[in-house]
């Protein structure tokens, strides 16, 4: 049977435990939402003795389910103030899962300020080592260094600088079979709880691990061939499918074309330099440069759709890895810039010095519209996130807490954030549905809670008028089987084809049930989803959220966006219906 | 009759008009309070085109009812987030309500980014005038300035470079009767509303204007004869009393007494250096040194409480007007700094740029707690608010956004905050009482909101013993008869005779009703001030505000302050009785 690891920062213990019923049957986001909603004050200060942060493979994760790698890292957030999940690629939740690791539970307060520490994980315990030499230091470094001293292939957790500075935006990195740090848990501010509790990184070595447990191994293989067969078949997910082919940027001109690819900072729906920083640009640029750059790449090995890619400086050298549609957007279009050099080099800065590419993307448009820089300013971006957010300066300190943060020091109105968090690439006064889901997620603005695009704008999943503003019961429905996706250890990627093929979704939840020894089928998917929303959404009423933060912010209520110049006019009530179940 | 005076700052124009029913009775934070509930939208950006500046005398400003020349601020407050009142001496009050006029509601948004008004207001109206050449210049030249050009005793509403640049603990300055600038309505940052409105300055000159209406003028003889005799009596308001030999900062030695005089960021109740900066030392060194230096001074025309004072340097010459309890201890002991001169100094900064003192005495200290400073560091915490807040700097952005701003950027846990607003001078987990009114008011911490420190320390309006938790009562009680206290104009200060003597408070509230030609009496202060508050919470309620909002932050709970190591032990039932009515 699996364990829960237990770790203390505040006397540097860490204990293997029996995995407490109320828990057992959940993985990745459902596991570490339970935890925090029962174990988490939903007052504490995200940053305090109090918060834990706590990590999970998702149920299939370390199994041979495809693309079934994803890490779940859980608690309260300091960026939103809400409970927090995020996912990242890469590979740590495989290693963890066969360590026979169902989750990590981090608490307690370092005794000493300042002081950072390692966490290794292997299948003899746990053991902590100082980290003090890897203090400053950016993640591609500390992977890097981390291989040399553990071994090449150990799974890495770790957080850049701005983890350390407990900045509101710092994300919790993975490493990849390439060692490269471009893997984040990112959005809310995980890697601030985890710079707080003083652990730099984790190791994990998984040799000689015990392997994850399944419970009915026949059913679970019958079960991975279903979702295989689908997510081969799907033009989204196959073989030299849009994913695999241009990776998640295939996007932009899509999302250009529908008007609704945010633009400087929310001011208009379409960026008329989207040719130079799109998927198709990067695919051609990739192939002219050679070298080491490449597409249709993995995050971790398993991965059958393999939308990652290796973007490469002009003589073909690494530069970073990886271009996925929302970094490129958060850092080119919606910052003007239109040069994917640039945006690489601010990717990979992000990366190393530890930030959600979203938000950080998000918050020197703000900066921009607050008069810091000119849109465009591609130089100055990167100052910002190689200098100031890497030194921890007082500007530093402002860009790396994240937008909402940065429109209140620099006194700007248009601040296009819910719940604190900056919303990602996808205008939702263009596309209503994602603006439901914005408003009403568990965490803030955040597409992957409840993905309507798919519908609204790729007709996957059915098709939906995206102006329709009565759009509560479609965002309800992506956020209930969301909320399975991220407990099941699959990609969301992974969703594209279950949406269109119903055999692919059998599988998906069988395997799930199969490791596992339950029942489950099709039919538990919206009610085990609708759990965690509610254990979610308790935390979250405890903690003083209402209604009244289940909204975007005012501008978007009374300001047209070109070039369709629609407001979102999704009424309150309608919002209110999402949750009502 | 009294009118209300409606501005626009998007199409600059202001126009007189009648009192709508709803407001008629108000005056002060009633009349803020009852127009902002029914106006402005709770979830507005609070420096949007939504929100609006309210400004209000209180009910019997400009009569002549002894120390009554408040006048309120009210809106929503871009600090805490919820309705916001806050009020000042000075000028101001007795000349807007002597024009006739009821409130100003400042409302809209320029059209020109970084383009400044000002606003002149006399008996013949309102005109806009350019204030383009007093932007970036600090209160106390804009006040030397509009005396020159407008004329020498008209009254001066003004916000510093901390308004224009829209920083949260901005507050709004008002000039006294030397036309020094250090009467300010500071708290919640109601000077970056204005700032964001592009108003500069308000010059109000009463010349000629009708006065205030008073409906029966033989009651109202007879109550402010009430309220003076006993404001002349009581051992803290009289002539020679304690306020008026030594200032508010009477409290000092009385608080360290207490060991509930937070010290260093609330690490401790009692500083070794209080003997330096107490009202005794004040008042001797300021004989001592003679020149302009004075104790016993009034803050406006009218008041015979005169609890002000002028301090100077050695030579004589003036240096800061006025030195209060809550600025010494915020910039003083809160930051671990023992000399007056380097108090007066800050003090003087902060009234100049435009912060709030208690606000910025906090933030320095959480700031020196994040390691940018060493506590005592006097001639850091200068520079911050001399350098940074006044030219913008990102630093001074940090710090001239508050606390719990501050407290975010430099990843500090210990930050006394309720509602995003700082606590005052009194140390919640050995005073109680006060405790729960910071937890519960609808304003975020603030003293004046339930000042139960006058049973529970002075022994006036009877005796609490401090250390028990049972407050909840005690707080209601004070918290809805100063809503009406401040919705009178009288000064809270009053409150310390007529909490003792009951002619005083009869003879205050008849006032206010022979003013208006109501019937009240004393058992309608606390319906009146309960009215208020609910209007207030329902603001709070629809903005997002919950009974979790109504805590103290959670390190307090855990951490026992010395000297009497006590925790904030007052339960959760308990704090939410306080608005259970």
């Amino acid at each position: 049977m699996s364990k829960l690891l237990r770790v203390n920062m505040t006397d540097l213990k860490a204990a293997f435990e029996e995995v407490p019923e109320p828990y057992r049957l959940w993985g990745g986001r459902g596991f570490t939402s339970m935890v925090t909603a029962r174990e988490v004050p939903p007052n504490c200060h995200p940053l305090g003795p109090n918060n834990k942060l706590v990590i999970a493979p998702g149920i299939v994760s370390g199994t041979a389910a495809p693309t079934s790698g994803r890490t779940s890292f859980g608690g309260k957030s300091p960026l939103t103030g809400t409970i927090k999940e995020s996912n990242a690629g890469g590979l740590s939740s495989q290693k963890i899962a066969r360590l026979g690791i169902k989750g990590i539970i981090i608490e307690g307060h370092p005794e000493e300020a300042g002081k950072f520490w390692l966490l290794k994980i292997n299948k003899d315990g746990a053991e902590f080592l100082p980290a003090t030499d890897l203090v400053g230091k950016g993640m591609y470094e500390v992977c890097r260094t981390l291989w040399e001293r553990h071994g090449k292939g150990v799974a890495i957790i770790g957080i850049g600088p701005a983890g350390e500075y407990r900045l509101t935006n710092a994300g919790i990195c993975v490493n990849d079979p390439e060692n490269t740090a471009g893997r984040y848990a990112g959005r809310g501010g995980m890697g601030a709880v985890m710079g707080a509790k003083g652990l730099k990184a984790i190791v994990i070595d998984d040799t000689g691990g015990p392997g994850v447990a399944v419970a009915d191994q026949t059913r679970f293989r019958a079960a991975i061939k279903k979702l295989t067969e689908a997510s081969l078949k799907h033009d989204v997910t196959k073989k030299e499918g849009a994913l695999n082919t241009y990776g998640t940027n295939v996007l932009a001109n899509i999302m250009n074309e529908a008007g609704g690819y945010p633009t400087r900072n929310f001011s208009g729906g379409r960026f008329e330099m989207v040719g130079q920083i799109s998927g198709e640009a990067a695919r051609e640029i990739i192939q002219k440069r050679g070298g080491v750059g490449t597409t249709g790449h993995p995050c971790h090995p398993g991965c059958i759709i393999q939308c990652s890619n290796i973007f490469t400086y002009p003589d073909g050298k690494f530069h970073t890895s990886v271009l996925e549609y929302e970094s490129v957007w958060a850092l080119g279009a919606n910052c003007g810039i239109g040069n994917l050099d640039d945006i690489a080099d601010l990717v990979w800065a992000c990366n190393d010095v530890g930030l959600d590419t979203i938000e950080a993307g998000a918050t020197i448009a703000v900066a921009m519209e607050g008069g810091l820089l000119e849109f465009g300013d591609a130089q100055g971006a990167k100052e910002l996130i190689h200098e100031d957010v890497r030194h921890g300066t007082p500007l530093g300190r402002i860009i790396g807490n994240g937008t909402e943060f940065t429109g209140r020091a620099f006194g700007v109105v248009r601040v296009p954030t819910v719940k604190g968090q900056a919303m990602p690439a996808y205008e939702p006064r263009v596309v209503k549905g994602i603006g439901v889901t914005y408003a009403t997620s568990t965490m803030g603005a955040d597409h992957t809670a409840g993905y309507t695009i798919a519908p609204e704008i790729l007709s996957v999943g059915g098709k939906a008028d995206p102006f329709n503003p009565q759009k509560a019961e479609l965002s309800r429905a992506f956020q209930s089987a969301t909320a399975f996706i991220d407990t099941s250890g699959y990609c969301l990627f992974d969703a594209f084809a279950v949406l269109d093929i119903p055999e692919g979704l059998e599988g998906m939840v069988e395997s799930c049930a199969a490791v596992l020894g339950t029942n489950w089928t099709v039919n538990d998917i919206g009610p085990l989803g609708i759990e965690v929303l509610k254990a979610e959404r308790g935390f979250n009423e405890a903690a003083g959220f209402t209604k009244a933060h289940d909204r975007l912010p005012e501008f978007m209520k009374y300001e047209p966006v070109p070039p369709h110049n629609t407001t979102f006019d999704v009424t309150d009530e309608d919002l209110d219906k999402v949750h009502a179940y």
